[in-house]
């Protein structure tokens, strides 16, 4: 299991006339969360693409027990729960300044090839940094 | 059961640089789809929230089975498949202009009271309108 | 000059905590006020893309007089204020339901060539569309 | 005058199809840019609205020079360029990681009473830290 933790500090754009984070913007948060948490490992998404894969979502849940509001410096912390194949699954808990848990959510995303528009496994490199975690 | 369809044109806006329709951009296409099979009941989801009631996404489920791309017009049917209490559960399914189902996805939404900001039974116009459906 | 107008009606999504549409949502209302002014003369911006043009917004000035709402439907009218060479000017208007105007803006996009990634002249399809009307 | 600098790292969420940050997108950065510059000089822009202040855009006037990628690392200069009275003006401009300009923007925003819903002057506090610089 590889785990790591990231910050986001909620910006007025994200917000909603209920006063809270609308909740579709979540799934920008767990974005950041999964980029930085390849960072952490010395792996760039965006290094990742441009090597020829496309790593869409497939599935994506997620719980929100307490809202998120205007400026909550965020903490989000997220796992890797199994080394990834064709699939990467990501496991993420989010937790406000007073260190409640606020959400929490599951993204499966599909590697693909750029060239065959079809699923193919995981860069090997990718592979490489993350086995000492399993 | 009640259903109904609505339809919505992709934006320019929701597409990110893998051409697709971004994977948080779906949620607000269902916020479209649930607050129009409101209002085809006669419902408005801004009366009932000018009337005391807040409602928050309390769990969202979605898979992306096909991507949507810039300038479709993407079809969602919407279920409500149970009568609602102090929850209300949302089923969708978008279909493309080839007629694919590209998603589907389930909301939960929770009857919040205003005042009390505590979960409360959904307004009563609400259950009338919609109990000659179950 | 060229005159049209579509209607958006505002999603939650586009709110923020102050009750108003955030200000930076309002791009994309002029975003699909313009593909549908092309569109009402028989342009698609997407075939536009696909036939190797890339449009991106060079400049965008925009005034906020009164704020939208949630729920509003509103009008925007869209005016190409002078034939298109290499740059395309958008004026627009925005009208709320109550018929005032609570919003003004102007985009300026250049045409650029998907090719030579430089400024190119305007598509003459589109240009033989657009000359009857200056 | 006052200045101050911010970076932000740009999200997949926030790119299009163009393979460029929407241009809508850039509101949100400026947003950033100039809660940080309010936060810089210790005035929290929550804050400032729990005393009883509205202050939303007038104006926002916006040049794009170059495109902003996926994943770049923006910088934002951001200068009060006048001591505010009614309206407060941020002055922005963009650099990207190689240094270019890539972006330049004036917002106009305006103090407003949360109670009489109408202009106000600046809070004292917000004008007695920015004296200093003027």
């Amino acid at each position: 299991m590889f785990s790591t933790e990231t910050t986001v500090r909620v910006r007025y754009a994200e917000t909603d006339r209920m006063n809270y984070v609308y909740y579709g913007n979540y799934a920008s948060y767990f974005e950041v969360a999964r980029v930085e948490a390849l960072r952490s490992i010395g792996m760039s998404y965006k290094r990742i693409e441009e090597e020829g894969f496309l790593l869409p979502v497939y599935e994506y849940n997620v719980k929100y027990f307490k809202p998120a509001f205007y400026d909550d410096v965020l903490l989000i912390k997220t796992v890797v729960p199994v080394l990834p194949s064709v699939r990467i699954v990501f496991d993420y808990e989010i937790f406000n300044e007073a260190a409640e848990k606020i959400s929490e959510a599951r993204t499966t995303l599909v590697f693909m090839s750029n060239e065959t528009n079809k699923p193919c496994k995981a860069p090997e490199e990718l592979l490489a940094k993350l086995r000492k975690y399993f």
